[in-house]
């Protein structure tokens, strides 16, 4: 990993597609599970997105054709919600809008892991998971995760998640002390954020939403604007741990450091330096 | 709209529900979205009143005639819910007890809008929504509503709720920058609030809730409850963002600002003028 | 009730139960209710336990035999969850972990009742309620609850609970504005904690995950597991008090002060007499 000092086009890189999501305000569905629900929403309204957490297969049809992106994770998944996610899933690629799988816990059972693997032959835009997802997706194997913790360290599955972006032409994101984005040839690593986020459930799940909130931006430049993503969040934590006394103010101090950044605070924060 | 200056009955009115509230704690029971029970619940704590998320079917008849209103909220519907909603505005019915409706994002797919006609036919005794909910089924249409976010100001809505108050015989109320509720002839606006707290996921949803519980304290006067419940919400909003630095230090100064306030506060806080 | 002045083994006893989750981070599955699943959630991470909200039936083999402990709360039971539950607590027992009941809301209704004396079968390690949730199990009759809340102090149940924990074989704990625990013949309590966590939703449902999560490091010595998460919470609850404004940021500090809790503040702080 080279760090790189000096011009960074990352940071007005990042600017942009945020100050365009307070602009556009796009309407993100998430499909996602029921831990995630509060704070996944409250992230994405104070990043300037619009969620709505329509997750009914009765909906999807006349719904997600308005959407700008889908968002599914499988965190709580049971065998009715799975009908719901493929048609989320197949509607934005009939429409061609990007949806975005986050495979939370997937090494906690084969259910979960056939689940999982059957959403990624429908060709997600971006799969962001934490080192051990990454691992068990890629090697098609349970048991490697701890629940919703990892056991890995993101570059553990520096090479898992490269093989998962050329099996799955998708962008994978994996997240940890330094996040890594690739798409099979391409590496960045964004280095923004602070342990204590690990403390606060479903962090890595609102991030992986606010991923498909950037992307609907562009989704033709997935690979940046999950790294982006990554950086703007991981930011804003930064910020928020400035005032934090513990993880439950992290919560609060983040999502309004998220809602209050400005121009100068991202484009000189983001810390995105190439790694290969 | 014409303001009125001067004595305000409506602070006083105010005053009075919230002291019941406290004294009285009625069991409000709570059928609503995945992504509101929390906000929900502490919100009808906060104001002294007593959550129940009780939503099987299978406890409605045992259960729901031991509370003193029911609220339904139909944000995140799949089939396998509508059964018990329908049960509890039954039950309601039969016992006397009035029900609130808060159709979420009803223009999403025509699965909901029959899902809240049906329970429109239940007779509500508050529908609460946002412009486009309120207008969606007025008209009985969908599309005119971007996920839970409105398209439209509550004045744009004010003929459309009118309408569906004389229709449905249920006072209706649409939230915006100004919060209007009618019976059909009779108009008020509830000025209270700020606009940050849209930025707050399922705000709205717990507005209704606490619509709920004054209501609970006098079903025969609902049109001057549920202005009431909107304006005492709108007051903790307002005295919450003069501590917040964005939306979720707004939410948590919010609730605590609900549970604290005081009569001098809220006569002088509420800001009801009539409008016609 | 006699106070002991002087020397307490319940607070260097309790604290080597907190540094020791911290260090081991046992995993914990929860299948709990929607209310509750964001604070339980932040709570076991603050506390330094590993959560997990798998509650499908069909990952229940593979997953639960990896856990340390299982939490079962029927706050907002359905007849399709109860399979799981009964599952978790099935594997449970097969691999010797403990498990802990919440029967939240028990007097709720008759489907609630049979649902909790079916699982109280299946023989929990500790079954943690309020007073009235605890006298409802113990005479097998509804009614006595009002929703989530208790209408009964917790020495109203002290015989209840006493009855149950013979009858059962399970410690039982009763919540309160003083916590008992009981095996049925010993019994503590447990004077930790201030009023206005009751105005938190589903900080008892947050304690009783705690409970497991101590439990999962001691099955043995349940009786003294319970006692010690019962305080620690209540003394992070204190601790909160002092920076909090009302139930919101109560919420928050009381998190934060729970990840934060050092060796003195739980050695001095803990407060368990014991009474008979």
């Amino acid at each position: 990993m080279a760090e790189q000092e000096g011009i960074n086009p990352w940071g007005s890189k990042s600017w942009t597609y945020l100050s365009s999501l307070r602009q556009q305000s796009p309407l993100i569905q998430c499909i996602t599970n029921l831990v995630s629900m509060d704070l996944m929403a409250n992230t994405l309204l104070a990043a300037g997105a619009s969620p709505a957490m329509v997750h009914s297969v009765r909906e999807i049809p006349e719904f997600t054709p308005h959407t700008q992106a889908v968002l599914i994770n499988v965190g709580t998944l049971t065998p009715d919600w799975l009908p719901a996610m493929k048609a989320a899933a197949g509607v934005a690629n009939v429409y061609g809008k990007p949806w975005v799988l986050d495979p939370a816990a997937v090494g906690a059972s084969s259910f979960r892991l056939n689940a999982c693997l059957e959403l990624i032959e429908l060709q997600p835009t971006v799969i962001r998971g934490n080192g051990s997802e990454i691992i068990s997706l890629s090697t098609a194997s349970i048991g490697s995760t701890k629940g919703a913790d990892s056991l890995h360290e993101s570059s553990d599955a520096a090479d898992a998640a490269k093989a998962l972006a050329k099996s799955s032409g998708s962008i994978v994101a994996v997240s940890g002390s330094v996040d890594m984005v690739t798409d099979g040839e391409r590496v960045v690593g964004a280095c923004n954020g602070v342990p204590m986020m690990q403390k606060i459930t479903a962090s890595g799940c609102a991030v992986t939403a606010l991923i498909a909130a950037f992307v609907a931006l562009d989704p033709a430049n997935a690979f940046e604007a999950t790294a982006a993503a990554l950086s703007v969040f991981g930011l804003a934590g930064e910020i928020g741990m400035g005032m934090a006394n513990g993880p439950a103010s992290l919560r609060m101090h983040l999502i309004d450091s998220l809602h209050g950044l400005d121009e100068e605070s991202v484009v000189h924060g983001v810390n995105i330096p190439s790694i290969s």
